[in-house]
């Protein structure tokens, strides 16, 4: 069960916001999907959805296209900040809209959900505040019996203790019926530790594509004087490198800890949300020094 | 210069979702208004707006009625997550229709947070990515000439560096023409160095009302067996207490510190993060214990 994003290219008008997407998800993985405001990460969730076609290039699920592809289409969800149902829907009856298009639906599972976040379903859709608006679409994504849910932005809006009880909640259906979920955000720092494996989305191409446990474990902060770190990480991929004065830093994953550490130059790990910051800094992005 | 609130209420069928809030809003400052989610933020930011009228109670600008005052209206501004400009109009239109109606505009500010943040002024509102859409909006709000601007999740959809860049911007323009904002956020803990004040909404009324510098110095956390916490909190008014087995962990603004502390017992500073989850979790609130 896989998911292969093969240059995938989309412009708007003369805009070219997505330029060669190359990516691979697999069957019951926590992504996590980064990238700047305007990225085109949910431009790449919308291809994936059919809500937005390709320019150029294809997404095949299990080596077919996703494009116009209804059976293919059944087995993926996107939960995204549009929504597209009829406001006035009262939430249980979106669950049992989408029971009737998705063949299944985890009604357990809702009933838990709408109680840990303390949703009326009841209620209708164009009734509920900006928070719990996206927490009736998250029980509904939750809940679809699709093998890839994207969540574009899925806390929109929530509050710090709603956030968490979403945080958790993921957790436990995933542990329980492991698919594969795609989570866009940008609240990084708490994500980090939910996601698998993260993608960063930047200049229209995939610029990092790890483990977040590699991660953890090869990135570096590498400061010094700007000849001593330059000739250090000569022939190493660096992935940004920030230069004040005659000091220099650079990020990398790749750093040779092999090699005699010259006087002056320090090594420091780098957290998610550091190397996300220069990743996608304008002018950032992977280059060989 | 002064926003009052008397004993503002409002109803939504059977559902009493502000009861009887009173509140100040000076000239001049930096508010925080926090709430969980659902807890009528936007309510009350919507009747100051007249998007909404009260059930009963009023809102009083330096003595008068807001509702249906356009003069007072003139002086009130609210950016929320409603879109409620016309999609298909370029940036930069509504700049020129928020002049019209406000009949001022900060061109020069609005030029220099086109560039920082790297919006296109020339792109549709309905083509924006949901950040790039919030950061049009922020701009707006940043640029009008009103003494009271009412920011209803001003980062909803920013990624990092955005919301940073945000932050600065606020601090700046407030520092150079000093108006009033009032700003409802999740992030509490982006937006603590930056108020000077917070309310807290909770069960439809005003539940904390206090300046950060204050909380910062009166905030205490009092942790120790529930009999000798009990006794030595006697007659002060506790926050929030929460009891696991035979300990008690105490919120206060009101610790007796002159008052010798039994062994046992421990007292801690508290931020406001920490004060705001606990003051909004359910069954929250302040009592006298």
């Amino acid at each position: 069960m896989t998911m292969e994003f093969k240059q995938v290219t989309r412009n708007f008008g003369r805009k070219q916001v997505l330029r060669g997407v190359n990516m691979t998800w697999d069957a019951g993985q926590l992504y996590g999907l980064l990238g700047r405001n305007g990225a085109g990460k949910s431009t790449l969730m919308k291809i994936v959805n059919n809500r937005l076609f390709p320019t150029a290039g294809k997404v095949l699920l299990d080596g077919k296209s996703v494009t116009e592809n209804a059976a293919a289409q059944n087995r993926i969800f996107l939960m995204s900040a549009a929504t597209l149902y009829p406001g006035d829907s009262r939430i249980a009856q979106l669950f049992t809209l989408t029971q009737q298009m998705y063949g299944r639906f985890d009604d357990q599972l809702a009933a838990h959900l709408v109680q840990a976040f303390g949703l009326d379903p009841h209620q209708r859709l164009r009734k509920l505040s900006t928070g719990y608006r996206t927490i009736a679409k998250l029980i509904i994504a939750l809940c679809v019996p699709c093998d890839f849910v994207m969540l574009d932005e899925p806390v929109l809006g929530l509050d710090a203790n709603n956030r968490e009880i979403f945080y958790q909640e993921l957790a436990a259906t995933f542990a329980k019926r492991p698919r594969t979920f795609i989570i866009a955000s940008h609240l990084i720092e708490e994500i980090e530790n939910l996601v698998t494996h993260v993608f960063v989305l930047d200049g229209g191409t995939i610029t990092l594509d790890e483990d977040v446990a590699d991660l953890a474990v090869k990135g570096r902060v590498v400061t010094g004087p700007a000849a001593l770190v330059r000739e250090w990480l000569s022939g190493t991929c660096v992935l940004r490198t920030v230069q004040l004065g005659g000091m220099v830093t650079a990020y990398t994953l790749d750093a040779p800890l092999e090699k005699p550490l010259p006087t002056g130059v320090s090594v420091d790990g780098m957290d998610l949300q550091q190397l996300y910051l220069e990743l996608t800094r304008t002018g950032g992005g992977p280059h060989v020094d």
